[in-house]
């Protein structure tokens, strides 16, 4: 099975978006943007034994890919169209591509999303480099800019619960329903494209939790030169982590875990009713944890008095560089 | 140096493009698109010891990886915009990122291309994926399947002569300066993107030559549904290809090659007078090389006669699947 034998088979499935213009098998797409639109463009990598256990499933690897990238579009308050996939493999094993190619649609599909091109190549680990085009209101995309002093700080559903799957997968501890459930968060991550779109017109800022809430937040803060707040006591822990782990543990993951890709905005606080509105119709949990304030400091508070917390969100390359020097 | 950090340092310039509303540094890139024209995304990964040798310098590695990209934007007739980098890397080199982002922006810049985004991770081998967003005039990108019989086949400048640069660059053989000049087209190879755009209009179907002429020009006949007949005299073979190589070898690299980032296309008869006038305002070699002909035959004649070749186009994975079975 050569290269464009293997994309025929897996890859092309009809798209019934009659804006592909053009699909794969060319060499480009062809695509027709809305009228009046801005374009959002994110694009996230995964790397075999850095980003996902080399064992994991292939059509659970595939739903990642695909979810990380959702979570970037949701956190620009994008819909997203289109994607392209970038696929390095070790080899051609038929099932595998099977199974990764189901996940794929099975997480594109869920927000209509069309493959409309892509590269495959082989090296000696899996690559998989996802690029998703969206759209929004002209200007009116959620940055990591626009937080002010006095605005307050949300999280949606429960942060912690896919870096506590992760561990629990990666010691063979799937031994509850609760860690079960634990590990599904990890393994199918569902991006808040939909919430995040109702809530652009009323956040200030908006990040996706890949890297920690509590890392991601201060990326949030940091770009919009602004300091913050966060009560520990106000984390949103889930049963699930709260019947596995002791509460110091719990809190860690969902300060310091990546991988969950809920959302983390910041919201003025005139809109905060109108935001409980979109809570109940989507059926979101969406929490307070704190504030932004003036200066440049970002503090966690228990119980209001100053808590301390020693960030150990994931960086690549953290490591590597450490080990060099 | 974590991941912020090094993209900060050497992948974050000031863009000029006031179409870019928000560039590097937020969940996604926010673009503003022509009015009226259709966007065309294109995306190719190149490996380390797959599609570059392990020892090429950085700043070709990076503008190469450019090129192909914008060899596939100009084998559409597309305006190249922006660009996304996903960039795989094994250490982070100081030395090497700065080399690496200096050819990459060199390449950009040649067509006004911006870097909007990127993801930057840790892996066992070198790997980068970029993908382009261009933009074409609605329903006027060329595509691979709109060749008829009778259309004459074309192809641009002189190809062979980066699959012949790449031999002597791995042998150690760059002792001529036709030797370098041959390996210079390999490390610099120079996306046909302007000629492409002007040809457009007049062309029936195109491809870059990236696998091969001969296995290009095979695949645009069979979208086309068509079959064609190649003439391997009017092969515009070089002067350094011929002066380092016999004739047959110069043959072999110029059909069986790939890497050159020419365009093979057809074009109806009608055009060609309108097609020189091309060639000329753009001192550009673009020579008829055979015709489309009815069924799906693709031959090769020497002075008419029956040529046998034997296609070695490159295709990945073909190595690998022949090992496994």
């Amino acid at each position: 099975m050569d290269e464009f034998e293997l994309i025929r088979q897996y890859f092309t499935r009809a798209s019934t978006d009659t804006d592909v213009r053009v699909g794969i098998g060319d060499d480009g797409a062809v695509l027709r943007p809305a009228v009046g639109r801005d374009l959002v463009t994110v694009v996230d990598t995964l790397v075999e034994g850095v980003h996902f256990p080399a064992n994991l499933g292939a059509s659970d690897i595939a739903w990642r890919a695909v979810a990380v990238n959702l979570s970037d579009v949701a956190a620009m308050g994008g819909r997203p169209r289109w994607m392209t996939l970038a696929l390095t493999l070790k080899n051609t094993d038929r099932r595998w591509l099977g199974e990764f190619s189901d996940g794929l649609f099975a997480a594109a599909n869920e927000h209509n999303v069309s493959l409309v091109g892509g590269d495959t190549t082989r090296g000696q680990q899996v690559v998989i480099s996802i690029q998703i085009t969206a759209d929004v209101e002209p200007d009116r995309a959620l940055t990591r800019s626009g937080a002010s002093a006095g605005d307050l700080i949300y999280v949606s559903g429960t942060p912690g619960d896919a870096a506590a799957g992760l561990e629990l997968l990666q010691s063979n501890a799937l031994t509850t329903d609760d860690a079960r459930s634990l590990a599904d968060r990890f393994c199918r991550p569902s991006a808040r494209v939909r919430l995040a779109q109702a809530i652009a017109p009323l956040a200030s800022a908006a990040i996706d939790v890949s890297d920690g809430l509590y890392a991601d937040a201060q990326k949030l803060l940091q770009a919009s030169g602004v300091g913050g707040q966060l009560e520990v006591n106000a984390l949103p822990l889930s049963a699930a982590l709260q019947a596995t782990f002791d509460t110091a543990r719990a809190r860690e993951f969902a300060l310091g875990g990546g991988d969950d890709y809920e959302l983390c905005f910041t919201l003025p606080a005139e809109n905060e009713s109108r935001l409980n509105n979109i809570a109940s119709q989507q059926n979101v949990s969406l929490t307070r944890i704190g504030n932004v304030t003036a200066g440049d400091d970002f503090v966690c508070t228990e119980s209001g008095e100053r808590f301390e917390y020693r960030d150990s969100g994931y960086r690549h390359f953290n490591e590597a560089e450490k080990s060099e020097t």
